[in-house]
Protein backbone atom coordinates (compact mmCIF):
# COMPACT_ATOMS: atom_id res chain seq x y z
CA UNK A 1 0.00 0.00 0.00
CA UNK A 2 1.50 3.37 -0.82
CA UNK A 3 0.88 6.60 0.73
CA UNK A 4 -1.62 8.21 -0.84
CA UNK A 5 -3.78 5.27 -0.34
CA UNK A 6 -3.09 5.65 3.54
CA UNK A 7 -4.15 8.89 3.64
CA UNK A 8 -8.20 8.35 2.78
CA UNK A 9 -7.38 5.67 5.77
CA UNK A 10 -6.05 7.93 7.88
CA UNK A 11 -8.97 10.55 7.54
CA UNK A 12 -11.52 7.96 7.94
CA UNK A 13 -10.44 6.77 11.25
CA UNK A 14 -9.86 10.52 11.84
CA UNK A 15 -13.58 11.05 11.41
CA UNK A 16 -14.84 7.86 13.04
CA UNK A 17 -13.10 8.83 15.98
CA UNK A 18 -14.53 12.65 15.81
CA UNK A 19 -17.96 11.26 15.27
CA UNK A 20 -17.88 9.05 18.36
CA UNK A 21 -15.60 11.57 20.31
CA UNK A 22 -19.02 12.01 22.45
CA UNK A 23 -18.23 9.30 24.86
CA UNK A 24 -14.83 9.29 26.21
CA UNK A 25 -15.82 6.64 28.19
CA UNK A 26 -12.56 5.74 30.03
CA UNK A 27 -11.81 9.37 31.21
CA UNK A 28 -13.09 10.58 34.28
CA UNK A 29 -16.14 12.47 34.37
CA UNK A 30 -16.06 16.20 33.72
CA UNK A 31 -16.90 18.06 36.85
CA UNK A 32 -17.88 21.69 37.06
CA UNK A 33 -17.76 23.90 40.31
CA UNK A 34 -19.87 27.07 41.57
CA UNK A 35 -18.47 27.15 44.97
CA UNK A 36 -16.49 25.46 48.11
CA UNK A 37 -19.71 24.54 49.92
CA UNK A 38 -20.56 21.72 47.25
CA UNK A 39 -17.64 19.40 48.36
CA UNK A 40 -19.17 20.50 52.26
CA UNK A 41 -22.39 18.52 51.37
CA UNK A 42 -21.00 16.46 48.45
CA UNK A 43 -22.43 16.94 44.99
CA UNK A 44 -21.59 18.66 42.07
CA UNK A 45 -23.29 21.76 39.78
CA UNK A 46 -22.42 19.93 36.74
CA UNK A 47 -21.29 16.85 35.56
CA UNK A 48 -20.43 15.88 32.13
CA UNK A 49 -20.72 12.43 30.40
CA UNK A 50 -19.74 12.45 26.62
CA UNK A 51 -22.16 15.36 25.06
CA UNK A 52 -24.43 15.61 27.81
CA UNK A 53 -23.90 17.96 30.71
CA UNK A 54 -26.17 16.94 33.86
CA UNK A 55 -26.89 20.27 35.93
CA UNK A 56 -27.56 19.53 39.76
CA UNK A 57 -30.98 20.87 40.85
CA UNK A 58 -30.31 25.24 40.75
CA UNK A 59 -31.47 27.20 43.78
CA UNK A 60 -31.55 30.73 44.92
CA UNK A 61 -31.55 33.05 48.20
CA UNK A 62 -33.91 35.30 46.76
CA UNK A 63 -37.27 36.61 48.94
CA UNK A 64 -39.70 36.23 45.60
CA UNK A 65 -41.10 33.08 43.50
CA UNK A 66 -40.53 35.54 40.48
CA UNK A 67 -36.77 36.74 41.71
CA UNK A 68 -35.90 33.06 42.05
CA UNK A 69 -37.04 32.17 38.90
CA UNK A 70 -34.88 34.81 37.31
CA UNK A 71 -32.31 34.07 39.55
CA UNK A 72 -32.09 30.24 38.80
CA UNK A 73 -32.49 30.49 35.22
CA UNK A 74 -29.66 33.00 34.97
CA UNK A 75 -27.66 30.60 36.53
CA UNK A 76 -28.82 27.92 34.25
CA UNK A 77 -28.12 30.17 31.66
CA UNK A 78 -24.01 31.00 33.24
CA UNK A 79 -23.60 27.61 33.35
CA UNK A 80 -24.39 26.40 29.80
CA UNK A 81 -22.60 29.64 28.32
CA UNK A 82 -19.27 28.14 30.21
CA UNK A 83 -19.66 25.28 27.67
CA UNK A 84 -20.96 26.74 25.02
CA UNK A 85 -24.75 26.01 25.08
CA UNK A 86 -27.21 27.53 25.10
CA UNK A 87 -30.89 27.30 26.84
CA UNK A 88 -32.09 25.85 23.52
CA UNK A 89 -29.88 22.93 24.56
CA UNK A 90 -31.83 21.63 27.40
CA UNK A 91 -33.50 18.72 26.78
CA UNK A 92 -35.07 18.04 29.92
CA UNK A 93 -35.78 19.48 33.07
CA UNK A 94 -37.69 18.91 36.55
CA UNK A 95 -38.78 21.76 38.43
CA UNK A 96 -39.14 21.38 42.42
CA UNK A 97 -41.31 23.77 43.52
CA UNK A 98 -42.78 24.03 47.16
CA UNK A 99 -45.83 26.29 45.53
CA UNK A 100 -46.94 25.52 42.01
CA UNK A 101 -49.96 28.28 41.97
CA UNK A 102 -47.08 30.63 42.79
CA UNK A 103 -44.76 29.16 40.04
CA UNK A 104 -47.56 29.70 37.45
CA UNK A 105 -47.64 33.34 38.25
CA UNK A 106 -44.24 33.48 37.19
CA UNK A 107 -44.55 31.46 33.69
CA UNK A 108 -43.97 34.73 31.68
CA UNK A 109 -40.32 35.45 33.77
CA UNK A 110 -39.18 31.37 33.32
CA UNK A 111 -40.83 31.54 29.37
CA UNK A 112 -38.26 34.87 28.37
CA UNK A 113 -35.09 32.81 29.01
CA UNK A 114 -36.07 30.75 25.78
CA UNK A 115 -35.85 31.95 22.30
CA UNK A 116 -38.18 30.67 19.59
CA UNK A 117 -40.20 28.67 21.93
CA UNK A 118 -37.39 25.94 22.08
CA UNK A 119 -38.39 24.59 25.30
CA UNK A 120 -37.57 21.45 27.30
CA UNK A 121 -39.17 18.69 28.01
CA UNK A 122 -40.31 19.41 31.48
CA UNK A 123 -42.09 17.94 34.33
CA UNK A 124 -43.25 20.39 37.17
CA UNK A 125 -44.06 18.90 40.65
CA UNK A 126 -44.95 20.50 44.43
CA UNK A 127 -43.12 19.29 47.05
CA UNK A 128 -42.72 19.63 50.70
CA UNK A 129 -39.13 21.59 50.78
CA UNK A 130 -36.07 21.80 49.32
CA UNK A 131 -32.45 21.22 50.43
CA UNK A 132 -32.36 25.43 50.99
CA UNK A 133 -35.69 25.86 53.77
CA UNK A 134 -36.43 28.91 51.49
CA UNK A 135 -36.24 27.95 47.87
CA UNK A 136 -39.54 27.86 46.11
CA UNK A 137 -38.06 26.68 43.39
CA UNK A 138 -34.77 23.75 42.35
CA UNK A 139 -34.10 23.30 38.39
CA UNK A 140 -32.34 20.40 37.45
CA UNK A 141 -31.29 19.91 33.80
CA UNK A 142 -29.70 17.31 31.40
CA UNK A 143 -28.43 19.73 28.31
CA UNK A 144 -27.03 18.90 25.08
CA UNK A 145 -23.62 20.29 24.35
CA UNK A 146 -22.32 21.00 20.60
CA UNK A 147 -18.85 19.21 19.96
CA UNK B 1 -6.09 5.21 -6.08
CA UNK B 2 -8.66 4.39 -8.90
CA UNK B 3 -12.48 4.04 -8.13
CA UNK B 4 -12.93 0.30 -7.14
CA UNK B 5 -10.84 1.31 -4.08
CA UNK B 6 -12.76 4.08 -3.70
CA UNK B 7 -15.50 2.21 -3.07
CA UNK B 8 -14.82 0.37 0.19
CA UNK B 9 -13.15 3.36 1.52
CA UNK B 10 -16.95 5.41 1.07
CA UNK B 11 -18.81 2.18 2.66
CA UNK B 12 -16.28 2.52 5.39
CA UNK B 13 -17.03 6.44 6.09
CA UNK B 14 -21.00 5.74 5.58
CA UNK B 15 -20.92 2.99 7.92
CA UNK B 16 -18.77 4.88 10.66
CA UNK B 17 -21.16 7.87 10.05
CA UNK B 18 -24.24 5.48 10.36
CA UNK B 19 -23.09 3.62 13.35
CA UNK B 20 -22.62 7.27 15.29
CA UNK B 21 -25.91 9.28 13.56
CA UNK B 22 -27.70 8.93 17.10
CA UNK B 23 -25.57 11.89 18.07
CA UNK B 24 -26.05 14.55 15.68
CA UNK B 25 -24.98 17.03 17.98
CA UNK B 26 -24.75 20.18 15.42
CA UNK B 27 -28.32 19.76 14.26
CA UNK B 28 -31.27 21.67 17.06
CA UNK B 29 -33.02 19.11 18.94
CA UNK B 30 -36.07 17.49 17.84
CA UNK B 31 -39.34 18.43 19.61
CA UNK B 32 -42.68 16.78 19.13
CA UNK B 33 -45.74 18.28 20.79
CA UNK B 34 -49.04 16.62 22.00
CA UNK B 35 -50.54 20.58 21.63
CA UNK B 36 -50.65 24.28 21.40
CA UNK B 37 -50.69 24.51 25.56
CA UNK B 38 -47.22 23.38 25.42
CA UNK B 39 -46.00 26.87 24.10
CA UNK B 40 -47.93 29.01 26.23
CA UNK B 41 -46.80 26.67 29.47
CA UNK B 42 -43.19 26.51 27.86
CA UNK B 43 -42.56 22.92 27.48
CA UNK B 44 -42.14 20.16 24.86
CA UNK B 45 -43.63 17.18 25.49
CA UNK B 46 -40.90 15.17 23.85
CA UNK B 47 -37.44 16.13 23.31
CA UNK B 48 -35.34 14.02 21.01
CA UNK B 49 -31.25 13.60 21.19
CA UNK B 50 -29.41 11.13 19.25
CA UNK B 51 -31.08 8.12 20.02
CA UNK B 52 -32.60 8.87 23.23
CA UNK B 53 -36.22 10.52 23.55
CA UNK B 54 -36.91 12.54 26.78
CA UNK B 55 -40.99 12.62 27.83
CA UNK B 56 -42.26 15.34 29.81
CA UNK B 57 -44.52 14.62 32.64
CA UNK B 58 -47.89 12.92 31.15
CA UNK B 59 -51.20 13.60 32.90
CA UNK B 60 -54.46 12.71 32.48
CA UNK B 61 -57.85 14.89 33.00
CA UNK B 62 -59.57 11.60 33.74
CA UNK B 63 -61.51 10.76 37.26
CA UNK B 64 -60.13 7.88 38.73
CA UNK B 65 -56.31 6.65 40.20
CA UNK B 66 -57.32 3.73 37.99
CA UNK B 67 -58.73 5.65 34.66
CA UNK B 68 -55.70 8.11 34.80
CA UNK B 69 -53.08 5.22 34.99
CA UNK B 70 -54.81 3.67 31.57
CA UNK B 71 -54.76 7.48 29.77
CA UNK B 72 -51.01 8.11 30.78
CA UNK B 73 -49.73 4.84 29.72
CA UNK B 74 -51.69 5.26 26.44
CA UNK B 75 -50.47 8.46 25.83
CA UNK B 76 -46.70 7.18 26.24
CA UNK B 77 -47.33 4.48 24.26
CA UNK B 78 -49.01 6.61 21.23
CA UNK B 79 -45.91 9.09 21.71
CA UNK B 80 -43.62 6.18 21.26
CA UNK B 81 -45.23 4.63 17.69
CA UNK B 82 -44.86 7.89 16.29
CA UNK B 83 -40.98 7.35 16.83
CA UNK B 84 -41.08 3.49 16.30
CA UNK B 85 -40.77 2.76 19.36
CA UNK B 86 -42.28 0.35 22.10
CA UNK B 87 -43.33 0.43 25.57
CA UNK B 88 -40.35 -2.10 26.02
CA UNK B 89 -37.73 1.17 25.08
CA UNK B 90 -38.53 3.09 28.40
CA UNK B 91 -35.39 2.96 30.15
CA UNK B 92 -36.78 4.60 33.32
CA UNK B 93 -39.71 6.04 34.45
CA UNK B 94 -40.41 8.34 37.28
CA UNK B 95 -44.00 8.38 38.51
CA UNK B 96 -45.17 11.33 40.55
CA UNK B 97 -47.79 10.84 42.14
CA UNK B 98 -50.60 12.37 45.20
CA UNK B 99 -51.48 8.94 46.20
CA UNK B 100 -48.88 6.16 46.19
CA UNK B 101 -51.81 4.03 48.05
CA UNK B 102 -54.24 4.02 45.17
CA UNK B 103 -51.32 3.92 42.76
CA UNK B 104 -50.62 0.61 44.27
CA UNK B 105 -54.49 -0.91 43.44
CA UNK B 106 -53.47 -0.22 39.73
CA UNK B 107 -50.01 -2.25 39.96
CA UNK B 108 -51.46 -4.88 37.50
CA UNK B 109 -53.62 -1.65 35.22
CA UNK B 110 -49.76 -0.56 34.83
CA UNK B 111 -48.28 -4.13 34.28
CA UNK B 112 -50.52 -4.36 31.50
CA UNK B 113 -48.91 -1.78 29.14
CA UNK B 114 -45.53 -4.10 29.52
CA UNK B 115 -45.45 -7.52 27.90
CA UNK B 116 -42.53 -9.78 28.60
CA UNK B 117 -41.98 -8.40 32.26
CA UNK B 118 -40.05 -5.55 30.02
CA UNK B 119 -40.34 -3.00 33.06
CA UNK B 120 -38.02 0.29 32.99
CA UNK B 121 -35.85 1.28 35.86
CA UNK B 122 -38.60 3.22 37.74
CA UNK B 123 -38.70 5.11 40.90
CA UNK B 124 -42.49 5.89 42.18
CA UNK B 125 -42.49 9.24 44.40
CA UNK B 126 -45.58 10.78 46.35
CA UNK B 127 -45.38 14.26 46.46
CA UNK B 128 -47.74 17.13 47.12
CA UNK B 129 -49.52 18.22 44.05
CA UNK B 130 -48.89 18.37 40.42
CA UNK B 131 -49.46 21.10 37.89
CA UNK B 132 -53.17 19.84 36.84
CA UNK B 133 -54.91 20.34 40.22
CA UNK B 134 -56.79 17.09 39.48
CA UNK B 135 -53.85 15.05 38.56
CA UNK B 136 -53.27 11.83 40.38
CA UNK B 137 -49.85 10.64 38.74
CA UNK B 138 -47.95 12.42 36.42
CA UNK B 139 -44.83 9.73 34.79
CA UNK B 140 -41.79 11.10 32.60
CA UNK B 141 -39.62 8.72 30.62
CA UNK B 142 -36.37 8.23 28.83
CA UNK B 143 -36.69 6.11 25.96
CA UNK B 144 -34.03 4.29 23.60
CA UNK B 145 -35.22 4.49 19.98
CA UNK B 146 -34.28 2.21 17.05
CA UNK B 147 -32.21 3.49 14.17
CA UNK C 1 -7.81 -4.63 -4.57
CA UNK C 2 -5.43 -6.54 -2.86
CA UNK C 3 -5.59 -8.40 0.97
CA UNK C 4 -2.95 -6.11 1.97
CA UNK C 5 -5.52 -3.24 1.58
CA UNK C 6 -8.00 -5.02 2.76
CA UNK C 7 -6.76 -5.09 5.84
CA UNK C 8 -6.47 -1.32 6.85
CA UNK C 9 -10.03 -1.55 5.53
CA UNK C 10 -11.28 -3.99 7.90
CA UNK C 11 -9.86 -2.41 11.12
CA UNK C 12 -10.97 1.19 10.45
CA UNK C 13 -14.35 -1.11 10.27
CA UNK C 14 -13.98 -2.55 13.41
CA UNK C 15 -12.37 0.35 15.38
CA UNK C 16 -15.37 2.14 14.38
CA UNK C 17 -17.66 -0.21 15.39
CA UNK C 18 -15.75 -0.31 18.74
CA UNK C 19 -15.94 3.36 18.92
CA UNK C 20 -19.36 3.03 18.53
CA UNK C 21 -20.23 0.01 20.54
CA UNK C 22 -21.86 1.97 23.58
CA UNK C 23 -24.77 2.38 21.83
CA UNK C 24 -25.89 -1.02 20.33
CA UNK C 25 -29.37 0.45 19.69
CA UNK C 26 -30.67 -2.80 18.12
CA UNK C 27 -30.77 -4.78 20.84
CA UNK C 28 -33.08 -5.33 23.83
CA UNK C 29 -32.31 -3.34 26.39
CA UNK C 30 -30.07 -5.34 29.26
CA UNK C 31 -32.38 -5.26 32.60
CA UNK C 32 -30.33 -6.14 35.54
CA UNK C 33 -32.81 -7.60 38.90
CA UNK C 34 -31.92 -7.41 42.95
CA UNK C 35 -34.92 -9.45 43.06
CA UNK C 36 -38.63 -10.78 42.05
CA UNK C 37 -40.16 -8.39 43.74
CA UNK C 38 -39.25 -6.34 41.39
CA UNK C 39 -41.62 -8.46 38.49
CA UNK C 40 -44.29 -8.41 40.87
CA UNK C 41 -44.55 -4.29 41.26
CA UNK C 42 -43.41 -4.07 37.31
CA UNK C 43 -39.90 -2.21 37.17
CA UNK C 44 -36.43 -3.23 36.88
CA UNK C 45 -33.96 -2.57 39.34
CA UNK C 46 -31.41 -1.49 36.55
CA UNK C 47 -31.48 -0.79 32.82
CA UNK C 48 -28.64 -0.66 30.53
CA UNK C 49 -28.61 1.42 27.43
CA UNK C 50 -24.77 2.03 25.64
CA UNK C 51 -22.59 3.20 28.05
CA UNK C 52 -25.35 4.49 31.18
CA UNK C 53 -26.45 2.43 33.57
CA UNK C 54 -29.99 3.92 35.05
CA UNK C 55 -30.80 2.93 38.58
CA UNK C 56 -34.29 2.36 40.06
CA UNK C 57 -34.32 4.38 43.30
CA UNK C 58 -33.10 2.22 45.76
CA UNK C 59 -34.58 1.97 49.62
CA UNK C 60 -33.69 0.32 52.63
CA UNK C 61 -35.87 -1.62 55.40
CA UNK C 62 -33.10 -0.62 57.95
CA UNK C 63 -34.70 1.64 61.05
CA UNK C 64 -33.08 4.76 61.34
CA UNK C 65 -31.82 8.04 58.65
CA UNK C 66 -27.87 6.99 59.52
CA UNK C 67 -28.54 3.44 58.49
CA UNK C 68 -30.61 3.84 55.46
CA UNK C 69 -28.34 6.05 53.95
CA UNK C 70 -25.69 3.39 54.25
CA UNK C 71 -27.78 0.87 53.45
CA UNK C 72 -28.49 2.82 50.29
CA UNK C 73 -25.51 3.46 48.66
CA UNK C 74 -24.10 -0.18 50.13
CA UNK C 75 -26.88 -1.24 47.46
CA UNK C 76 -25.94 1.28 45.02
CA UNK C 77 -22.46 0.69 45.30
CA UNK C 78 -22.93 -3.59 44.57
CA UNK C 79 -25.18 -2.98 41.83
CA UNK C 80 -22.13 -0.69 40.32
CA UNK C 81 -19.76 -3.17 41.01
CA UNK C 82 -21.30 -5.96 38.66
CA UNK C 83 -20.74 -3.83 35.99
CA UNK C 84 -17.32 -3.18 36.82
CA UNK C 85 -18.31 0.52 38.10
CA UNK C 86 -17.40 2.74 40.90
CA UNK C 87 -19.26 5.34 42.93
CA UNK C 88 -17.07 8.10 41.16
CA UNK C 89 -18.81 6.63 38.08
CA UNK C 90 -22.07 7.98 38.68
CA UNK C 91 -22.82 10.88 36.92
CA UNK C 92 -26.28 12.21 38.57
CA UNK C 93 -28.73 10.97 41.62
CA UNK C 94 -31.80 12.26 42.72
CA UNK C 95 -32.26 11.82 46.77
CA UNK C 96 -35.82 11.71 47.98
CA UNK C 97 -36.46 12.08 51.56
CA UNK C 98 -39.40 12.02 53.46
CA UNK C 99 -36.64 14.86 55.95
CA UNK C 100 -34.38 16.47 54.63
CA UNK C 101 -33.02 18.44 57.93
CA UNK C 102 -32.52 14.38 59.09
CA UNK C 103 -30.72 13.63 55.56
CA UNK C 104 -27.99 16.76 56.30
CA UNK C 105 -27.39 15.02 59.93
CA UNK C 106 -26.01 12.23 57.39
CA UNK C 107 -24.27 13.95 55.67
CA UNK C 108 -20.95 12.32 56.53
CA UNK C 109 -21.79 8.80 56.54
CA UNK C 110 -23.28 9.29 52.62
CA UNK C 111 -19.88 11.47 51.78
CA UNK C 112 -17.91 8.32 53.09
CA UNK C 113 -19.12 6.28 50.16
CA UNK C 114 -17.47 8.70 47.70
CA UNK C 115 -13.62 9.34 47.36
CA UNK C 116 -11.01 12.26 46.29
CA UNK C 117 -14.61 14.58 45.84
CA UNK C 118 -15.73 13.00 43.23
CA UNK C 119 -19.48 13.76 43.61
CA UNK C 120 -22.14 13.38 40.84
CA UNK C 121 -24.94 15.75 40.49
CA UNK C 122 -27.86 15.78 42.39
CA UNK C 123 -31.03 17.26 43.52
CA UNK C 124 -32.02 16.77 47.26
CA UNK C 125 -35.73 16.88 47.57
CA UNK C 126 -38.44 16.36 50.64
CA UNK C 127 -41.59 14.78 49.82
CA UNK C 128 -44.12 13.18 51.27
CA UNK C 129 -43.47 9.37 51.35
CA UNK C 130 -41.96 6.68 49.36
CA UNK C 131 -43.29 3.55 48.02
CA UNK C 132 -42.65 2.03 51.05
CA UNK C 133 -44.18 3.41 54.34
CA UNK C 134 -40.63 3.52 56.06
CA UNK C 135 -38.65 4.42 54.05
CA UNK C 136 -36.92 7.63 54.59
CA UNK C 137 -34.74 7.87 51.39
CA UNK C 138 -34.64 6.76 47.96
CA UNK C 139 -31.67 7.24 45.48
CA UNK C 140 -32.08 6.90 41.84
CA UNK C 141 -28.85 7.33 39.85
CA UNK C 142 -27.54 7.73 36.47
CA UNK C 143 -23.96 6.14 35.73
CA UNK C 144 -21.30 5.63 33.14
CA UNK C 145 -20.05 2.44 32.31
CA UNK C 146 -16.61 2.06 31.56
CA UNK C 147 -15.99 -0.09 28.00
Amino acid sequence: MNHLQSIPLALTLMLAVTACSTSPSTEPLHRYHLGDWETEIGYTQAVRHGDLLYLSGVVSGEATMDQQVTAVYSTIRTVLERYGAGMEDIIREVVYTTDIEALKQSIETRKAFFADDAYPAASWIQIDRLFMPTAMIEVEAVVRLRP
